[in-house]
């Protein structure tokens, strides 16, 4: 992004540029100048993945667009992302994902068939994950006006009692760990956008992640503090937005970082950090130093968490702070990236 | 729509048309051959406008895609309306609406200070409602990609024991009533995208009902056996769903139907019924004949109602039917509409 482009574009004013779309600076900077800003409410202020709500026994509720192009990737298409999108945003609430509600916008033309397939493979997540969808609504616009095919899936699940994560309650002395390796969903869309095909076996994470968190919470529930998905803006939007919303430093250590040989590859070739690319079947958990081992034992045990790694740590900070330590010792701030390196990716 | 198109469009097969986005017969083929066989559960095959769910009390649970063209018009905008409209599903349902996820897909460019107007009056519009914006999503495409804005809501609320209102419960011997004139919405969107401005004082009518159903409700809740909000397909689109939902003739009569002059003035120069135009601050009640004037007293008190009328009375039927009585005195069949007659009313 150029400076005049970011210039041009300060909070709530000015066009909404494509760099508004990413999960980095000028994302947060929207949603917080034009959103938070007119729907003031406590539980929206939190900006969580989901939000908590008191309807008798604690419920999660979340809300996820997507508009991903192409419509079909290796490893998945829009329609089983919009499912385990919205499943694992609930799951990184500690919630019980139960209900889906599907919002379909579509472009006069798509073949019905394309629907089906895309209907079809929703299910086959749904299942996957122990959701139902009970409640859709179609819209149709005239050729030109949408891009083919945009999914909304809202999502509500149940919260136990004693359950209280949350990406403010990250502490000094947690270990940070990740259940697999980074930058697979984006580089498979990118690779997939670009016509190269790098390695036949590469394919987007896109998967939901409901029962590896359960695992992990039978495992050690009051220690696990803090859970995310890296999706938009990768593991570096991530790690900055819980090092700001705890107010601490985390840094994690580059030799320790699971990415696959052609995700590197790819992102070299195409100037791309993967740190900033999004996962869609990954996710990120803060937890207390003293059971770091048994919660990585558990995520090991499930097929989701197989490559499960510990990748750095926690520590007390004037100022909220990611640092990367990379293979030659030195250490370098991992910054929020600010715009929209991959648009659609989602 | 023309035969052709009809006909290239059977239920699963060929392309999506403009057509499919209909409230009418196309729309529900496309959603029973697609969404509904795809996700096949008991709560969605309820097809209701709010999907009723057990966590623990009741729940239900209702999403919308909003894609109006144009943003603005007299009477609202697409941000009142995202609001309004999910809160309407979930009156419908008998519940009382609590929360609202937004999800927003932007096109790129659009100005920001347009989007904070929208903000601005989504949080009117929930204000008014009494409910709160709880969670939200915001994804940005490249210009062409999108048209402007489309905003797809999502929204819960609590149903009170022995609230049983179903488009499935209307009952032989029901009076049929509506809230008020029909037809506003649907004409001041048409009369803005074709540059004519008929009369001044026409606007949508776009305004949340759960403090008009509310009222219904403390006046007879146990008689109000289905209510419905005539939007896309207008009236003659609700009336046919719960004829055929359960299992009845459904006769109204054209002298009770409360129609604006200026609605009918602009229908005739246009070619279109009213009864098939949307309306988004109306409501269909179906209410046993001993409490129908109770009901009706309730609504004309509120402010939502003061121009409610009786419109219809529901008989046994072998085939279900929807019947309009004449000013001369015959009868015809109100069918139910095939096609879109006016894309992104909604």
């Amino acid at each position: 992004m150029r400076a005049e482009d970011e210039k041009r574009s300060g909070p709530g004013d000015g066009p909404v540029l494509l760099a508004h779309g990413s999960g980095g600076r000028l994302g947060r900077e929207l949603v917080e100048s034009v959103f938070a800003t007119a729907f003031d409410n406590e539980v929206l202020a939190r900006m969580e993945d989901a939000a908590l709500l008191d309807v008798g026994g604690r419920l999660a509720m979340t809300i996820d667009g997507h508009v991903v192009s192409p419509l079909f990737f290796p490893g998945g298409d829009i329609g089983r992302l919009a499912v385990t999108g919205t499943v694992n945003d609930l799951a990184m609430s500690g919630a019980r994902p139960l209900h889906i509600a599907a919002g379909f916008v579509i472009e006069e033309g798509l073949e019905q068939e394309v629907l089906s397939r895309i209907a079809a493979s929703m299910r086959e997540a749904a299942a996957e994950a122990g959701v139902d969808i009970v409640a859709g609504d179609t819209k149709v616009v005239e050729r030109g006006a949408a891009d083919g095919l945009f999914i909304t899936t809202c999502g509500i699940g149940t919260v136990s009692a004693g359950v209280e994560i949350s990406a403010a309650a990250a502490r000094p002395g947690d270990a940070v760990l990740v259940s697999g390796s980074l930058g697979d969903h984006g580089t498979t869309i990118l690779c997939q956008r670009e016509g190269m095909s790098l390695e036949s076996d590469l394919e987007s994470d896109c998967a939901p992640l409901n029962g590896l968190v359960e695992a992990m919470l039978s495992a050690s529930g009051e220690e696990i503090h803090c859970l995310r998905d890296p999706t938009r803006g990768g593991l570096a939007a991530v790690l900055n937005e819980i090092a700001t919303a705890s107010g601490v430093a985390i840094e994690i250590k580059e030799e320790h970082l699971p990415i696959r040989s052609q995700v590197r590859a790819a992102c070299e070739l195409l100037g791309l950090d993967p740190l900033v690319l999004a996962n869609e079947g990954k996710l990120v958990a803060f937890v207390d130093a003293g059971a770091a081992n048994v919660v990585l034992e558990a995520m090991r045990a499930h097929p989701r968490g197989r490559e499960a790694a510990i990748i750095g740590s926690v520590a007390a900070a004037e100022k909220p702070r990611v640092y990367l330590r990379t293979q030659l010792g030195s250490r370098r701030i991992l910054v929020m990236p600010a715009g929209e390196q991959l648009p659609r990716i989602c």
